[in-house]
């Protein structure tokens, strides 16, 4: 039977919430005084459609149906989980905790959403305190995992183990807050940083740019990965993390935050990180953290180069510095002899297109082939500004012959032969090498087309009488070795 | 000319330093007392070659050349840059600068890797103070492209720009510090969150490895991307910054952290953070930056998942539990009519699989099918056990045909038909659809091999036998439409 959720306070977080449930396939029934609840849900829901379904590499099941309630004991009918998200005022959580208690299943989950509130205080003066708890989301609630889940001793062990699995089946990830505390665990940490912040700020030291391009260019992208403590075992180096906090300790003392209340840094808590760390890490050694971080860093700066964003965008801007520096040629009148293969790719092979044996995965290799097919379109002038005014080149067919394997780190290159020329067809043959190695070859069949209508169409002279040039310049060479073949038949 | 690097002490943080520079094209030239440096920044140089060139898409200079010298005046002989990451005593680094300025060009630039200490104070009692800058550098060196670059007022401008460019052009991300400050900006926040943090662990809240989990599955991946400002913009909504710090100002009077030495929060303060956030983001409205924050994460997730760590190992244990919803099989035997195309590959177009027009980049076409052919292999028995034994399939030739475009969000599913499976040869036609709209075709063919010699083998009898009641099934089926073909020749 299809699950059923209900969301008490809409908003950004109760939005996020019902995105998530329903695209898990619970049917979710929203409750929420705000006459532009539907909207605001509705604009959530919009993208977390966008970007939850693809992140999954299977599919999500069908998605729940949503509606919107203006009477409370409607809304949570039959609900296995209910889900608060009204304002962070005490009274008002008690208010609604009272409400609900009063319509609600005994056994449905009534999570809160709150920041800052321990779930004693949540449960004072209620019917069944052992029915509310802690689950506080972190923003955006449909694509972030974390959901910290903070019972307190009303709670029985039974009940957190069913929210918790609950929080699971619908892929968060619920970590058990064993003492309740102001703030729970992660905001805490956002509390200092927002403190030391506003001094910053306010001691005129930075704006808040400069702010946030200290935290994604550097230690952001760390703890996207590991924590805090697991990043500082790694750079402990081989001494470790004790080393770590013998050389880090001492500035406990300096002002090197504005936040002075330390805790005092005895040997005690010295061997209490220590012997904590690892537990967590000690089953991977300190090289083996390095190239976990360094392959997760790598993934997740391609990651961002692929969006142009932040660090990203930095490594794309030092790779235009880099390309100036190449054989890589701009146009077809830069081209020594057009009757040659021209270099239309140069790069090393990344990390992260390499499979779990270090060799360049299947799909990488057309990867590098649309790469040279779109340099060798820039060649013969569909370059950007071209397909901004409305023409490009689409690709019909391809056929990769795989001949030998590479591995990660490997300077590849690709040199790109046309076949074919002439009015919307482009028939390309390129064949890719590590130094004199050929690894693969990738014939291209493709169409110029008319973005607007998306049908083939004709491409401008200028791009006509480039492959002109390159037809007449390639008169009377022979098809090179593999291009024209089909794949082995059946028969 | 080749530029040429002095790095005044290696470790870790030199170390990265040596091989920023010497991958980026500089000699470099090392002085360090300690007689394992030469290991350690091997160390560390063996992981930046193998992460670092892949990371960009253009290729890198030939390598630098890389010496150790016991003299410290032969180490900076004609160095543009000399990087001092020795240990943090003011004292020690006062005397590594006395000695360097003995030696060294006027006109390099003295970079001090410094966590803590102020370019005025390292400044002190030097020869030429305008010569000494710090620049900061963050673990790994290599990869993380920020550089606090912090000069004092005995620095001038010509000299802060040129340290500025040069680092530019090894990669880097410079963030100019204008006021000097203990700590800089980013260690200031490391500060306040390592001692929250301790005190976490003290009073017994959470362990080490809680902590980092509270970190990398929530607001770590927000920082890997956008800052805290940012962020917070963006989580205001509609009503933005103002009402943001409105909503979360009061707490900075609640012990939502044990660092209470906060500032005033005045309605100057509202301001100041306010317009500056609007400097900073209010060329993109909040429903762009969500948009912008979604494609990153959903990027960066997939990219851990790729490495099946943190967040990333989230999500691939989560679509563990979602196909075993799906119609997808797991053997032969459960597939009900062995004669009919078997469905391979069931999931929605993510994100990142799309190009700047929201459709579906070519490479990603045979990412999902090569999925499929994974996933045809563990049907007729090579699955993971399989392979660990020493045998597989490689993919020898790959012909794709595009029929129709799909874009991001949109539900794919691949059907399989084995066209030949006999003896080392296996022989497949992939149809991609959306719903009943066929997207794409691919035909591969694909060579049992044995792992250990990488040449073609026979794989097991179960295999052949899976492969036979296949055959079997499928007697006198035609060939589907569109396999067997070759690229249109260029005649």
């Amino acid at each position: 039977m299809t699950q059923r959720a209900a969301i008490i306070g809409g908003g950004v977080i109760g939005g996020g919430w019902a995105a998530r449930f329903l695209l898990n396939g619970w049917d979710v029934r929203v409750f929420d005084p705000d006459p532009e609840a539907e909207r605001k849900i509705g604009e959530v829901l919009e993208n977390a459609r966008r970007s939850l379904p693809g992140l999954s590499d299977a599919p999500l099941p069908p998605e729940g149906r949503l509606s919107f309630h203006d009477d409370l004991a409607d809304a949570v009918a039959d609900a296995a989980w209910i889900q608060e998200s009204v304002p962070e005022r005490l009274d008002l959580k008690h208010k609604v905790f009272s409400a609900l208690q009063e319509v609600c299943n005994a056994d449905a989950v009534i999570g809160s959403s709150t920041s800052g509130f321990k779930p004693s205080e949540l449960q004072e003066g209620a019917a069944r305190p052992g029915q509310i708890v802690v689950t506080h989301p972190f923003n955006p609630v449909y694509l972030l995992p974390l959901i910290e889940l903070v019972p307190s001793p009303a709670n029985d062990a039974g009940f957190v183990e069913k929210a918790r699995d609950l929080l699971t089946s619908v892929g968060c990830f619920p970590l058990l807050v064993r003492k309740e505390i102001d703030a729970h665990i992660a905001d805490r940490f956002l509390e200092a940083v927002w403190r030391e912040a506003l001094w910053l700020v306010k001691d005129g030291i930075a704006t808040t740019e400069e702010i946030d391009e200290a935290i994604r260019m550097g230690f952001g992208l760390r703890w996207a990965q590991m924590g805090l403590f697991e990043t500082y075992r790694v750079a402990g180096g081989e001494a470790g993390m004790r080393h770590f906090m013998a050389q880090f300790g001492p500035a406990l003392k300096w002002p090197w935050t504005k936040l002075m209340d330390v805790p005092e840094f005895t040997d005690e808590l010295v061997d209490l990180i220590a012997s904590q760390s690892d537990a967590q890490s000690g089953q991977h050694g300190i090289r083996e953290l390095e190239r976990i971080r360094d392959n997760n860093l790598v993934g997740i700066l391609r990651a961002l180069k692929h969006e142009n964003w932040g660090a990203g965008a930095v490594l794309n801007a030092q790779d235009g510095r880099l390309k100036q520096g190449t054989d890589l040629v701009r146009t077809v009148d830069e081209i020594a002899d057009l009757s040659q293969p021209v270099l239309t790719l140069a790069r090393a092979v990344p990390l992260d297109w390499t499979d779990y044996n270090g060799h360049m995965t299947e799909s990488r290799y057309l990867d590098a082939f649309a790469q040279s097919t779109d340099r060798f379109m820039q060649l013969i002038g569909c370059d950007s500004d071209y397909i901004a005014s409305g023409g490009s080149y689409f690709t019909a067919e391809s056929h990769i012959r795989h001949i030998d394997e590479v591995h990660a780190g490997a300077r590849i290159a690709v040199r790109t032969q046309m076949l074919l020329g002439q009015g919307k067809k482009l028939h390309l043959f390129h064949e890719m090498y590590e130094g004199e190695r050929l690894l693969a070859t990738g014939e291209h069949f493709l169409l110029h087309v008319s973005l607007e209508t998306r049908r083939p169409s004709a491409p401008s002279a200028a791009i006509e009488a480039a492959m002109a040039r390159i037809t007449a310049a390639r008169a009377g060479q022979p098809v090179p070795e593999g291009a024209g073949r089909a794949i082995r038949g059946p028969s």
